[in-house]
């Protein structure tokens, strides 16, 4: 009994010491293929998500006020989903809320694969970007837009960091994620014939006059310099937003969000 | 000379001492009617402005290694401004650049007032921003767009926050700045016929069957709640982003983005 009691603590500090992990590092979370939400909303979110899958939840009952918990964790039940109970103050170390809620998860990662992918839908292609708050935002904005998911081009940040979801406001749930190459985003475009709408300053089609595509890839730029000279050259199209200010550049998630609006539009997807 | 270079020291520590307070309180800046921005791309928009000026320089010769920092210094004497010299370490302790650059200012405020504003170009309306991020984004994008200036509503972060600055690229600099409050607002709007052109998810009218005004104020409310029944009442018309997802709203920069394109289309800026 002894023995067994000191079992289960030890395996239990070594969860709580994985949750911790899982938060913190992007390598821990690529390791188990897994990352970690909290709040209400994002738990129901992902309980609700016809692509992504929960490992297991974590609880601490002194913050679960909100009847809405209860019928999370009878959800969770009904899937049989173990439940890690954690005391409050570990919650608020691992919560990304403002005020924590005390229900969080564990969610397993979704990569798709560019070649098994259907070339169909409203897609983000993004390269480069480095803040979570712009790739949350721009999660948010392609969700919001009926856009199926983003391709990572390259080095990019991790899109299941816990600032990332937050920001997306739990818009993750509902998109695929690719991660790809730039010459295997070209070779793609070019064996599939899927639109792959780039943008720049400098093009000479401006959006206003540009016929989206019903279905298309919007590739933004890093923050820092747009799309190269060889990514447009990859591009089937273009385009310029046209801007009369003195500033040449918006914030990405910005022009994203014009540049989706646009899309949704000529895409008919209203 | 003992009793100056005393007396030189006691000066040289307060005028540090209110920099140090400028960069960190809202109430410091408001108390002098100034602001602080630091970094070679700002000190240069703060020193081209047509509508700012500054009150003083601040320096770390170690730190301004670039060519162009001598451009501004000398153009900063041309306008005999005064220029405080300060160490490295605390040049980085008040920089809000991620490789502090060794020169900063020290801006004066503008405020315009609503009753003798011209009912004129693109304004944005902004409602209890609580984000620096957010707010800095906005300016940019207006910036970009060409528009006039920001009316602030009631409650709201200080636009001349060293965080709002940097977000904004020094969008600023071309930007007006009113405070208001909703009544004055509604008032403002009656008497001078001026479009006063809000967004709420539930207006009957979309954003792209609307015919935006060549000149128009845009009311963006806040964060959390959007523009209010009484708010959407105060503007002549309310209309809706047309969106597909599950989401129904999208960041507040980031719907200002769409607004504010579509209101630069329509009003022919280009």
């Amino acid at each position: 009994m002894a023995c067994s009691s000191r079992l289960f603590r030890a395996r239990r500090s070594a969860a709580i010491a994985r949750l911790r992990g899982l938060v913190e590092s992007r390598a821990a979370r690529e390791r188990d293929g897994v990352f970690v939400v909290d709040g209400l909303k994002f738990v129901a979110e992902a309980l609700s998500s016809p692509l992504y899958h929960l490992e297991s939840l974590f609880v601490a009952p002194d913050l679960l006020l909100h009847p809405f918990g209860r019928t999370l964790l009878r959800r969770a039940e009904e899937r049989r989903l173990p439940t890690l109970l954690v005391a409050s103050p570990l919650f608020r170390a691992l919560s990304r809320q403002e005020e924590p809620q005390g229900i969080g998860a564990v969610v397993h990662q979704r990569w798709d694969r560019l070649e098994r992918l259907r070339p169909q839908g409203l897609w983000l292609a993004l390269d480069t970007i480095r803040s979570p708050g712009n790739l949350g935002t721009m999660l948010r904005t392609l969700e919001a837009f009926g856009g199926a998911g983003v391709l990572l081009v390259g080095d990019s940040i991790d899109p299941f960091a816990p600032e990332v979801v937050r920001a997306s406001m739990g818009a993750v749930f509902s998109l695929r994620f690719v991660r790809t190459s730039e010459e295997a985003l070209a070779a793609w475009r070019a064996g599939t014939g899927f639109p792959l709408i780039g943008t720049s300053p400098d093009a000479a089609e401006g959006l206003d006059a540009f016929a989206f595509p019903a279905a298309a890839a919007v590739w933004m730029g890093s923050e820092r310099t747009g799309l190269s000279a060889e990514q447009q050259a990859a591009c089937s199209a273009v385009v310029r937003i046209p801007m009369a200010g003195r500033a040449d550049s918006l914030n990405v998630a910005s022009a994203a969000a014009i540049l989706l609006y646009a899309a949704s539009l000529r895409g008919g997807r209203r």
